[in-house]
């Protein structure tokens, strides 16, 4: 047994113990190896941040878990069939997402996740940049192989956007909404960004990488002063921090639940639940197309993700891209 | 100046003087380097197969070309604006696709074509194999960076087919035809593949690579006995070889066309042409769709390129993906 799986099994026992202690021997029994060795690991995890008690007679108790992305805490109680069964920890990438493509090319499975603590050139969506500080964010990429053809591939857009929004919630009891075709809002200002990129043919899809960014523990002077729109965290909303380790295991069950739901039964009820998340159904709304701008009533989505605007003439205009911003008064 | 841009100003001298003479001192000056280089760009033109001939106080005059797929040769004479500027050789690749897909990633100009003689792990539709024989056919992968949306990406299919289709009417005369949603036809018989591969994010593409196998050369006993679908080759039509390098310049001349004219117009032209070079309008088909078999008159294509269907019911289908194959009777 590698030192690494030896200290994720050791997390797991204390994870099923809770607040009670667990014996070296007991331990020792269960890994198959020597005291010693279970010492040596002890100490690598202290090292890592772990805060483990130590007590003659009685054996360890873990008290605090860092709150470092590392894929033993998040894995510890982890719930999923398909995500996050493999987690790359990276302390500092460029992009997590490029970083899963390149694992994508090789052949990684479906659910490997990528996650940074730090990204020196975090990616937005169009090319923009998506800002990356040290020790506060979520930054994961995570690899999924649908058996679909390329033109599906803009639906996985609802399936991240519906399970970050949730992850929020869940975590956080906050009113996280969906913005139109991705990204996720609290009170209208953006808490996290999605970039979905994907290698494909035509007929097939080779791979997709679900690019998450949710700012979590940032504070409003650490955003950037040229931001296109307002943004947020969980910490400034909440006025407290946020365990990031725990807003991972989350992201990846509700990732895990909306993915296979879509594999399962299709787009129908990722779409549904997206329009309950959405503020701007039935709202009058300015949307800028390649075509120029267009005004009218937002009436829903289609199978496609498309947005069904009902123009003034009474026509209904189906939207595949477009910046989307809402005018006053409600129909 | 490097031997390879020297040996190709030769190429295009050669070309600019048809059947006349060009001297050396002509060749000197045209090119600022001394008559003795010249000499040596000369001796390597006849290793790589080129027939020149030498004749005291004429000069060198180009009597045949080899039909080996060098960018030299195809460049003399090709009249595009993006593809084709760059040309990469490979004597031998498992994939022109993968390899230009390798170059669209370290950043490659758009027009970057790859030729190969021989690939060892052609690639066909959904993960099949393309029967990929040295010295006899066409195998070639054209990196694009259209600035479209990836649901606009399944279109790229009809510019391809189209380009194919005419390139095969230029070069040979034969009634080529295009099956939905790609490869092409004569007589019914498979004679090119399309296998056309993107890395994309949703609301952009980073890149699209024309994947483009012809059978020019080939013979009816070079194909492998499991085929799924009849084939056939240029050679097998018309009783003669086709000249390869003459075929990949119409071909890279053709693309330039369609593809420029996509990005100008838009998909309307292309799929008023693919509809003129397809055999099943207006007749009566079944499709294999992930939802079952589906009988009807074909109806024409919309501006993304669904097969339309008219049912019996009279009802209209839109289908995305499948396979069409005709039954007996015009409507």
């Amino acid at each position: 047994m590698s030192s690494k799986s030896a200290r994720k099994e050791i997390l797991a026992l204390f994870h099923q113990r809770g607040d009670d202690f667990v014996s070296g021997a007991q331990i020792s029994r269960a890994l198959g190896v020597s005291r010693t060795a279970i010492w040596k690991q002890i100490e690598a995890l202290r090292k890592l941040g772990y805060d483990i008690e130590a007590v003659t007679s009685r054996g360890y108790r873990l008290r605090a878990t860092p709150d470092t992305l590392l894929p033993g805490a998040i894995q510890a109680g982890l719930q999923t069939t398909l995500i996050g069964r493999d987690i790359v920890y990276l302390e500092s990438t460029d992009s997590t997402n490029q970083h899963a493509y390149t694992l994508g090319e090789s052949g990684a499975v479906e659910g490997t996740t990528v996650i940074a603590d730090f990204q020196s050139g975090g990616k937005g969506r169009l090319g923009r940049r998506w800002c990356s500080p040290a020790g506060v964010n979520f930054y994961g990429s995570i690899l999924v192989r649908p058996v679909i053809p390329s033109y599906c591939a803009p639906r996985l857009t609802f399936v991240s956007a519906v399970a970050v929004a949730e992850a929020i919630q869940a975590s956080s009891g906050l009113p996280a909404r969906v913005k139109w075709p991705n990204d996720v809002l609290i009170g209208g200002r953006k808490v996290a960004g999605l970039l979905n990129e994907m290698s494909a043919e035509t007929e097939r899809i080779h791979f997709v990488v679900f690019g998450i960014g949710v700012n979590l523990n940032m504070d409003a002077e650490q955003f950037p002063p040229d931001l296109r729109y307002p943004a947020t965290s969980l910490r400034i909303e909440l006025g407290r921090s946020v365990s990031r380790v725990a807003f991972a295991r989350e992201l990846l069950q509700q990732l895990d639940h909306w993915y296979r739901l879509y594999l399962q039964d299709g787009i129908a009820p990722v779409l549904a639940r997206w329009q309950e998340l959405f503020d701007l159904m039935d709202q009058q709304v300015e949307i800028e197309t390649p075509q120029g701008p267009l005004r009218g009533v937002v009436a829903g989505l289609d199978e496609d993700g498309a947005l069904l605007l009902r123009l003034p003439s009474g026509a209904r205009e189906r939207i595949l891209a477009g910046d989307v911003r809402p005018l006053a008064g409600k129909e």
